[in-house]
């Protein structure tokens, strides 16, 4: 696992926001808070977590074009933000939340692999501060969040399972997974691809327990900067 | 494991075609055969496998808006479509298949659940007639086939882990999970999702259990249909 | 005229459906019932009929670029929908639909000429449908659909005025026509081309005449579909 | 017939131009030379005739909105652009005209009836000012316009068919066409569509005997224009 | 300073128009009056003024693109046109225009340098003449137009400070400016750009009084076409 | 003026880059190298700078819709881009920078007015360290930088000029200016509007009095960042 640094309030207009930093992957994240829900859960009593991702044109090696100019969001980034998404609220108890939509920005300012994962986990934080607010307030009563979120990629390199691949170990990993659990070790989402390999039920258990292995230590950081 | 068949040479233009039905999934797989590969791979010498998926505006319940007249494919189609063509990908060799390219159309005509899976597992027999065809003409001598591809969805629905869930349980199931293998045994991709419950790794094994089950039901009708 | 073959109930969803094969081009037609009607007519107490019409990318000699992938509609698409609903429409009594609107999509599974007018043909069968439900239901008591609608295309090809244009004829034919008209022998639509080659008033009337054949079998065929 | 008056050269710019009013509807027509064919008949030897159809914002009644801001041209401005080019190019002999492109820009400043027969009318008066200064610098030798292009709008208005309809007469017509002809007498493309009533035989030949009286007068216009 | 001249009434629809010709420039201007105000000032009682632009494809020495085709305004029109809309509310008073929206849309028909200030200068006579309907039926009690807005450019040219660029002068201009102004000389916008070469305070100067200069007479002309 | 500092060096792939903050407006400035220049200069043998601008959705106090999403860049963003990109341009020598592009992106991580004027003055520093980075390289020879670039706005907030504006000076000033100079004294470009009052020449000069003193100091903190 690379080093994890997770900076909290790093910008003062957002409800809940923080820097993380593994290894050379560094990811702003900012929870906003807004009081209507959308359309499809109007009435009904629950909230909303919802997640946007994007990268600065030159967080990676090469430029790349801005989304903004092309005129949509990539394939990728579609994907991405909806992975962030449906990982945040697995961890979210929308009844306690009640009509209230919080939508988590990951914008990447340096690109060094495991960019969404660490927008998960720094997502998490963001908006772990931003329902903190909601708490002092009181304008929410029971904590909705159940237990924090985090994920980490796994993948297997040079025929060997590793944890947390960097750029380099990503672009020769046969096998790239990303695995998101909670606090209390249950499983959220497990996504193993192939990628120029194929692999086996043996090398899949590997990858798991690396992955538990690494996001506990994740959500360990997530509670220090929390606290 | 609900009721299969494959009908194929559905389409008289397309170099390979079928008409694939699991239970109440109705998807036409058309795969065309072009002579050059994206820029991306000119000059490398290995082929290009790609897979574009629709649906029919009535294909569902009730009718979803033409993705041709929002002006863009939504989320969910990018996500699928790039799930296809990797999957299928992995079935290739791309050295043997040389500098050619084939598209797998996937255009769902009625839907009931596993529409992607449906879409892989029709999208390969579509892709195995058309490589025929090039085999048979002698264009390319050593079978790019490497081993065939399919795929199902198995989910916990009250509890249990089920194989094959039509859209009624799908709509009901706390968990979801796609499981793309190749018929020599091999995991292709594993995703597996929280929609409303968490899971254990117990019950991931159980997951990946029965998908195996499932994909050597469907590899059979492949090679049925193939014949 | 090719052979003429209408297969009704072809998917379960849609309140009315059926696959036309007119020779070498094969057709799904479907309609969609909705309780509204669009903003420009809403309290009117008048009903909509509306068409919408695509290709599968495969449906044709050599693949075509998806609509959902170009980001809009193509001006052909545009313009052959246009004339579906308004077609369909010079059909029906709006006053005895009352407010509710039927969409039907025409989806081309394969081409072979005159696909608009087999949309026309095949989507009238599809509304038929949708409408008797309406009337089993006791929803609305008057039929609102006044006398079938079918189109045929007719052209000038090799100097001689021909019925029913496949491909090949279409390619080559200097001249161009679509026909729609009524069972009870009513103009709809009368659309004449140049493709090539200039006409002249006799083969206007030769075209005319070819038409009114064509299109009473037709008409005989979506009877014998929806008896 | 209403008033037609044709004035060229209105703009300094084109290589032909003109503004033609038919009663309140006013258009610019210019065309545009360019030394470099479309793709798809590089290398052919034969030159290209093409259309653009714009409306200025409050050429209308009320504010329509500008297609520029919208993101699209509407299917109907799609429509009518089409049918100006092919209706030009019936006129034109393309190998005569060897590899250039003339792009014909109709821009309506006020609409009241018939805006594309007005831009057929005047489109062809702006391209054949640009093709006399090619024959003058000698940089064709055989003339490519084969005979004069015209259109005018017939209907059937209060059950009496009638002649170049203005907006007030066509949005209460029951049954509309558009009759493009060419100087020779020969059809170009007719088109006649019920608009809220069927049509006849009979009536689909008193509009055509109108049609051919309405485009020889217009055809004296443009012969006077350009003169 | 070139030739001024101000037609207005070119179009029958608008509730005000005029056809602006300063030089070689010329620009249609219409005022369309409607009802009701965007919905971030629904309610507060102040009327709102916006303006659009947009150029003839063959405006200019060579055909430019229509951005009806292209799929969005490019970045100088959306400049262009904000500017304007900006220049002619500082000679608002919105309270007593109360809730109405007036959207002046500018055309250029010919370019020849300075069509961002015709727009303005043509602009404010249609707005004007829509005002002055509104004032004649008594919809308004009070005149909302303070002063009359009118633009000019100068530029610095082969070292020297002139007035009134033309394009030939505008291409080779090291510096570049657009002044708007009131009539009783109250600055609205100063816009100046260096093109390739910077420019002094001294200079700046010079241009400052070239365009009060240049606005009066504007101003008389606007005058004079309104009386 | 408001407190300046600039940390250099913020993400590693960037050929320059740095973090300036103006007060609470901070913005990422990176200057990317490409080898080669936009199709409209190429084979002049000059060089090309040029910028883009975002702002990420919470940069601002209630959170902005992200442009990918919206399928286009603003207008106000793209009115920003041009004039960063054209100021820049105008301190650098693109003979001497010969045939490479340099991109200057500045994404605004937190707003509290001046993101452009701050988005300039950042980008130089930027754009300054990418081209040591070749002059060190030895790649050109000749310094390409005549003299640093550098913006700041000025205001009339309740009567009085003011300097450096924060967002809730700017939102009550009533003429807002961004003052773009280069650190030998020259004028690059000045933009003075008025936001609901108009503007004397005697306050134009106090403006323009304050820029030249705040340029100053942004020119001072520049050299400082980049010794």
């Amino acid at each position: 696992m690379r080093e994890v640094s997770i900076e909290t309030g790093v910008t003062k207009h957002a409800e809940g926001s923080c820097l993380i930093k593994i290894g050379g992957t560094h990811v702003i994240c900012t929870a906003s808070l807004e009081p209507r829900v959308p359309p499809f859960i109007k009435g009904s009593g629950l909230g909303w977590v919802t997640a946007e991702y994007g990268m600065l044109p030159r967080s990676t090696g090469s430029r790349m074009r801005r989304e903004a100019t092309t005129g949509k969001q990539g394939g990728r980034t579609v994907e991405i933000q909806r992975l962030i998404g449906r990982a945040l609220r697995a961890g979210v108890d929308r009844n306690a939340l009640g009509e209230r939509q919080i939508t988590v920005d990951c914008d990447v300012i340096q690109a060094d692999g495991g960019t969404r994962c660490a927008a998960i986990t720094g997502g998490w934080v963001a908006l772990r501060l931003a329902v903190n607010k909601l708490l002092k307030a009181r304008d929410i009563v029971t904590d909705p969040l159940v237990s924090p979120v985090a994920a980490v990629s796994c993948g297997i390199y040079a025929g060997q399972a590793i944890l947390d691949l960097d750029y380099a170990e990503d672009s020769e990993a046969g096998v790239d997974g990303n695995f998101i659990l909670r606090g209390d070790g249950a499983l959220i989402e497990v996504q193993t691809s192939a990628e120029g390999s194929v692999f086996s039920r043996d090398q899949m258990t590997q990858l798991m327990d690396l992955a538990e292995k690494g996001v506990s230590e994740l959500v360990a950081a997530q509670k220090a900067a929390c606290a």
